[in-house]
């Protein structure tokens, strides 16, 4: 099977392994006469790339991308644009302990099982660097969305125990701060608590927050094709995320339908939401109010406690697994939480535009 | 844009509206060969119904589901299986509040924002009906599965405040209780609650569990066709729910990766994990472990309580919702949780069978 | 597999058999707004209905349609249109011939390989009859067609050796003559031709023309998804048809490149071709021309003649079908072959509305 | 809209212009374990150079693949394989002509009505190096099928009008002649001819003939995703065929069904056809008998005399095509319609593995 594509429209499909030549995405369906260069993918890109704190791995990777097809004269053409990042730290690594055994929360055991064997190489496919082609990708479709008047702001909203204070919500902390937190305060407690983790040979999980402003209304399929139930795989789709939530999530199912539902109200002729506990969404369709999502990171895998574990001989063994770990995902998650709710919404704005005969006869009447 | 159509190899297309003349779902893809008649559809199907319960809505539905194509002398044939649920109680409502207003928490609004007009009659196609198609297909799913070893429990966790005591699990309650509650105490307290809620005009949400058990390993694929991914779409594409979890789900995010990595074990040449909390999914394929997903579900939005709203003038006004409503959507959308896991794991069953060369050297040279 | 479901966003799905309770379609991805009854479809599927002459078999088939949901007040709600047919006609005919063995021509043999048994009943799902659903979906892609200036003629241009005069065209002879050939002294040969064919226990083939008028250039994409690929497609997915051609089609193998260049003009403004040897399309999108296809159609693989076969138990025999069988599929097949390329052009309509960035923009600034 | 990807399961996507940096392809679904290294793709894309002979162009292509991904010591691992060949001849030349004008039978005008502009360079998208990713995946596909069992053969069968003479049939000939013909002397015919072509500054087309042999009968759908119809597409989505034939194609028009019937016969328990009339697909599925296909390619558009067309101003102007070009396409775009066949027919194999319940019965009691 072929599970490497995403999107209906602006089709997206990422290919690359951890320790291959390179990683890419070939972006087939986004619309002719877009400005785009490198740097425009670059600074997102660069946005996933490990820093230089304490709280990040430091492997140096470069990741400068390459566009290879898909543009002319600095605009996109409608035909497939191609993009490509070369792996330059291939050095020869010892991989013989992975090679042989099943790491704990890795995809080693279950890759053995289904392909019979696997590039075990820094875990190949299923290397937090397969997200490479999805920020890329996510790039140009976020700056095709920009375009559209809609913009995504994604942060980490907790850290472990750390959550941030969204009352001392600052914007600039999110590209400042190691954590990626909207809160200086918070994200200095979080770094405390993530050092004390790397000291206790541990690792820590946390929550991202999605918010996309300028969706206009109408965006969404009413049954299998929900806009929140894209956004959903979307964001299940990134390695380590074990939970979704669209609005109040989880605690809409405490609520009262009293307190819960959102009541709509007119002004100047717009109408609008006077909560938005719905997350933007309502009976799958955009409602026009900022869509509010978050993905519940699991803790790093890898961690340099020694755990229990099978070989690929099937005998019972102890590991204790050696190199670079970052003790947390979430800061480097960020960015493909962008990316990922960037290319999901890209899709339904192209599909909403064939809802209505009235559309398909206004955009043919005008000579197009 | 086309959003009925689930799946890519076991695809199901729903059609059907709460007041039009008939439900129903074309499946198209299921295997040749399984025995499949009326009867093992029409138990899932009743499953959806109101019960007698003070808790559900009087309505009664009847809901007779009729095979129309596919299968043949009581096997299916390989072709379409088309099920036609015909709707009997089309009595002529009066519909004029829902045609001319906006309910809070329902789907009118973006219904008209996307087509320019709707269905109004009962809610149309975003009415809870539309999970007749799904159900009717689940089961067909679920038959499939059945034969393959696997098999899938679903139930009631929450209700409101009041959750199940797992210590205290009791698989007949789901059947036997009016809230499918694995636990009778708690079924009851959970009644008591919503019985407050109705005298309070008001509602109440809750949270699904489900477990499937016998999934082999391998099932899913790495990157955008995670198995966890297509699940939580498959979840969250149910009208009401607003959030997903995979095993530990949000829990995941606070834990360390010490407590929450499963370790891996041999036991006579078998390899199992020592816990699960990730949800028998790693790297988005199945690990042969069960696997554990949970949909939280928000309030039912149709409450008798008065509420601010905009009608379709765009005039703020206040409206009161008529007619028969349930003060919780759970006990109903436990089955439609179980239909929609069946269906992405068949999905998933078909797709793991050409993974590797020698599967597809192995299917050829015996003759099939 | 799947293999029911056609087009990516006006998206059908089709089931049903010969002998079964009932055939139909579910339309998937109309846009809404569109007006449309059950009288529109009706006279569609009356074209594919047997006539009374003497080359069609007297078997009378009602086909009444009825639309089961997506329409509300006579016009389409974006929902899915599901539309019905019933068998009114079931028979208890004596199968055991055809159960027992494989007609050749038929795809008896190859539905055993495949499913491992079959639904033998006048053929099952690989009989004509499963063209229902086609023609269904098809009237309503012309009706939305029609509404964007599309128009879409289709015709018998031969029947066995008997060829239409195309100096002789009449539009009106294509529904009043009993072949659909646009010539009333072809189609009286014609029908000559058939009556002798029946005579000598034999079938005869022929030749279907299509041109589609109305067509805005731009329609169709660059590589896998040409317009005329996915013509080639739509034509040779109904049954009997053994060949496509677009435009001059075969006769270009054996041109020269300065006759088979269609030179562009400029005309007040407007640019045009001198002559359309291409067919209406250029590297798989459509130019502004009319489009014009063929589909080759062989005999009719039933006929009363005594056949060399083998039985289900694997033995050489002879068999003569009884029963009744139409000496040519042609004259029934018109419909389809129009059916089938309204399908492929609604498709092509919308699939090309998000092919520039300033589309999208204008599209969305304008509030829609 | 996304029109380079192909396929359902062995899905491809392929990207890049004649001038751009590099063209590719990445392959997604590949099943792993299949042994694979450059050199197996680098035979099948030599095919698509232009010889050393008169009737191809002069310019050097090196088309040097590397595979990016997707293999780990010499074996694909079943994730997407990225294939890459770069442009290496990016000579700047004068397009100002090609920019300026619409050449007659390219595909300039539509591409311009389409995406609003073009890459110009080459014939960008639409140029004849588009087909590199093709030939690159479909070489993959050819190594997969034959690991199964199935085996190509495709070859000139006609160029202008010198037609094969298929009595006088030579394999060595294909790959030797600068034709592609398996018939030395109607080579050397074809030759002289395009010599003459090319004295007349016109240009040829031809038939090109497809057989393959060892397809297991059960292959493709019985409805849309007929095997027949899948071919036509991916054979009518190469550019320059105008038609498609299977089995007796056009001429089975023409023929009774006495005639055209091929009768079953069963020798040594062995079901076979005494004739092959069909081509090798009853109902759109495989029978077993070897599938012979057919295209029909239209002279070579860029020719040296001058042509009447429209400027991109809309004046009528004057051109005379510079440059390289050959007098025919059909030698170079034999092994292109191979590549498709067998990309088609990878699908074909892969899609067929869930016909029966009892084949999934069958592969997860066998632990896979």
């Amino acid at each position: 099977m072929s599970g490497s594509t995403f999107n209906t429209f602006f089709k997206i499909t990422t290919w690359g392994e951890s320790h291959g030549k390179a990683l890419g995405v070939v972006i087939d369906g986004c619309p002719a006469g877009l400005s785009l260069n490198e740097e425009d993918i670059q600074i997102y890109l660069n946005r996933r790339k490990p820093g230089q704190s304490k709280i990040s791995t430091p492997r140096k990777e470069d990741d400068a991308v390459e566009i290879l097809s898909g543009t002319f004269e600095g605009r996109t053409t409608g035909t497939p644009i191609s993009l490509i990042v070369r792996n330059t730290s291939q050095r020869s690594h010892d991989y013989s302990e992975i090679a042989s055994c099943y790491r704990p929360g890795h995809a080693d055991y279950t890759f053995d099982q289904k392909y019979g064997f696997r590039d075990y190489r820094g875990g190949g496919r299923s290397s937090g660097r397969e997200t490479i082609g999805r920020v890329a990708a996510g790039a140009v479709a976020a700056k095709l969305l920009k375009e559209l008047g809609i913009e995504i702001l994604t942060y980490a909203k907790a850290i472990g125990p750390v959550a941030v204070n969204m009352n001392a919500f600052n914007r600039e902390a999110i590209l400042s701060t190691p954590t990626c937190m909207p809160d200086y305060e918070a994200s200095r407690k979080a770094e405390e608590y993530l050092a004390q983790c790397m000291q206790d040979m541990d690792s820590a999980g946390g929550v991202i927050e999605c918010r996309i402003h300028g969706v206009p209304a109408g965006l969404g399929d009413p049954v299998f094709e929900k806009l929140d139930a894209n956004l959903a795989k979307s964001i299940l789709s990134i390695g380590a995320v074990k939970a979704f939530e669209i609005g109040d999530g989880c605690m809409a199912s405490t609520a009262n339908g009293s307190s819960n539902n959102d009541a709509f109200m007119s002004e100047h002729g717009r109408i609008t939401k006077k909560t938005n506990h719905a997350g933007g969404i309502l009976g799958g369709i955009s409602d026009g109010s900022e869509i509010v999502l978050r993905a519940y990171v699991k803790p790093t895998p890898s961690i340099f406690s020694e755990q229990e574990t099978v070989n690929t001989e099937g005998e019972n063994i102890r590991i204790q697994i050696k190199g670079r770990h970052d003790p947390v995902i979430v800061p480097r998650a960020v960015v493909v939480v962008e990316a990922m709710a960037a290319l999901t919404l890209a899709d339904a704005m192209i599909g909403n535009m064939s809802s209505r005969v009235s559309y398909l006869k206004d955009f043919y009447s005008r000579g197009q």
